[in-house]
């Protein structure tokens, strides 16, 4: 999944390149790491990009060893519950059996080894028919992630403990995350899936028919002349839509598989930074540290500078500052989810070149 | 006086360009600040620039109405006590009856009118024989200034009240500074003083016999093509020494007349912008207001910018942001006296390009 514009880590990520496309933490672009992540468990082949036209240009370039035909392009964006169908309905026309991992082009994930391994088990458990979600542990009280409730534990010889889901919940309040966290029973809704093709598309025609009729029309076509004509007159009718709220809430057989250790992160605000980069001993990050002069400050986050500026910091404490060209960001770290605030703000006030 | 290179502004005052030459509040330097706060009280002729070689080039640029002969070129700084002597034997060589006000060059003060009123109420006291110390009413418990205690009221039919100086103090630390705002009768030491030529010479001659042979020695020759000679020859001996500790701790004769409601700052580290520039409702102020653009933010200043530059702050209180072409720097602003650890810092590591 790699069509997304987030504006969360605004002002580095921006409307004409958004955060999947950048080199976030060094050479390597979050969607080329997620690429590069999935090397030794599937050949290049078997990766589908599930993107928009204005995007898919630049991943082709930034990941030359996917095939062409294998970058599935939405003619606009109808939410996840669209991309997973679409991903889903176009690999059954190449193998009806086939499973699949369905997997955010913008995340963060440390332990690879770990990674794999939980791939390989969740595939077990989807081989069996059920709908996997990787779960994360949490580590804090988070309002920014949805949760999922773990029930029983589920029958069968896997090689990790997976357990039927008994709830998936909204993001919470402050209070909320206080509790969710104690209960020992809740994971981080993640984001990333697991299940056979079928499976999905079953769901999807009970639950989302218009979507499940739309796919089937698709899928009948893909690969021949009519392909681009008919998922564009299709596509734009479709209603808005992610894969939680449309299928996964109420679906059936949902399994959940919840990670400790894997050292995961959304990338979703400039705070998750701190889960990513690896602070020194006064919690302070800098992306150019040779040109980071750090007085007195700790939990500091800086990021950018044009490699050439100096940068000094006196007496900071818990802060993001972003330094990146046409724009400077000093943000406190817990309120760097405000950044959409500013977005919006720009917006309004039609500052096209600020965003 | 208008020699000094003071690195508390740093980064924006820089080694090849010290405060007073700057426009730090828009179109005038504080140097053609002080100049214009002299109109109407003094004509150009009459206004003395004591400076070195490196400076005056620029100065003449932006005084033009002051006589070039009026430039007095330190060949190196030794303190405010010798360009003090260099101006007041230079002044006597025109008239030996002269009486003089020292200004520095980079204050700024708001309330011009009741600036002259004072200087004119001073030029009195001096008159009669009295070393007059401009004193500021203290507004805050200040660590930054020395202080001047007040004694018995001056007998004399003057404008405004004015008082023997009974003490001088160094720079105090937190709990005297608490001390010394309350007793009432304490002052801040501006550095501005108003004295007749003769009477600083004749102090100068019993405290600093070799500054006062010197000043005899250069001001024999003045306005002769054995000047530059003299000078250059003399200077470089002399001992390096304040007009405060040097001459005014132990001088005859010394009055203080406590200014309040001037509006006056020394301008003397990054912190003083508050007292000098006018914050909006949130206590923020932003050079570029209109570039600025503050969520959560207060008691903020945001200083330059490219002038084409978006500067966000989220969730930021009682900082400073300079956004100066080759140096960002994001400073506490109870912690803007440790600029100077920075230029240290970046002198001991043979930084040159950022001092």
């Amino acid at each position: 999944m790699a069509g997304g514009g987030g504006t969360r880590l605004w002002p580095i990520s921006r409307k004409e390149r958004p955060k999947q496309l950048l080199p976030l933490f060094g050479e390597e672009t979050l969607f080329q790491g997620t690429v590069r992540r999935l090397e030794n468990l599937f050949p290049p082949e078997r990766i589908l990009v599930v993107t928009v036209e204005e995007q898919a240009r630049e991943m082709k370039e930034q990941a030359p060893a996917i095939p062409e035909a294998n970058y599935l392009i939405e003619p606009a964006p109808r939410g996840t519950a669209s991309v997973v169908g679409l991903a889903a309905a176009v690999l059954q026309t190449r193998d009806p059996n086939a499973a699949m991992a369905i997997l955010p082009s913008d995340h963060f994930i440390r332990n690879v080894d770990l990674f794999h391994y939980l791939l390989k088990a969740a595939f077990d458990v989807a081989d069996d028919g059920n709908l996997v979600t990787l779960g994360i542990t949490p580590t804090a009280p988070s309002t920014a992630y949805g949760y999922i409730q773990q029930g029983e534990t589920l029958d069968g010889q896997y090689n990790y403990p997976v357990y039927r889901v008994k709830r998936f919940k909204e993001k919470p309040d402050e209070q909320t995350a206080q509790q969710l966290l104690r209960t020992g029973d809740h994971s981080w809704n993640s984001g990333m899936f697991v299940w056979r093709a079928d499976a999905i598309l079953t769901e999807i025609a009970r639950q989302m028919p218009a979507l499940g009729e739309a796919l089937k029309n698709i899928s009948s076509v893909w690969g021949t002349p009519k392909q681009d004509e008919t998922i564009n007159a299709l596509w734009f009718n479709l209603k808005n839509e992610t894969v939680d709220y449309g299928i996964m809430e109420n679906a059936e057989r949902v399994a959940v598989l919840p990670a400790g250790g894997l050292g995961w992160s959304d990338v979703g605000m400039w705070s998750s930074l701190f889960e990513v980069l690896l602070p020194d001993m006064n919690g302070n990050i800098a992306t150019n540290s040779s040109l980071h002069l750090a007085h007195e400050t700790h939990n500091t986050l800086v990021y950018g500078g044009n490699g050439e500026r100096l940068i000094v910091t006196i007496g900071v404490d818990d802060m993001v500052i972003v330094d990146g060209g046409d724009v400077l960001m000093v943000c406190k770290t817990d309120q760097s989810q405000k950044v959409k605030d500013i977005v919006e703000h720009l917006k309004k006030h039609k500052q096209e070149k600020f965003l």
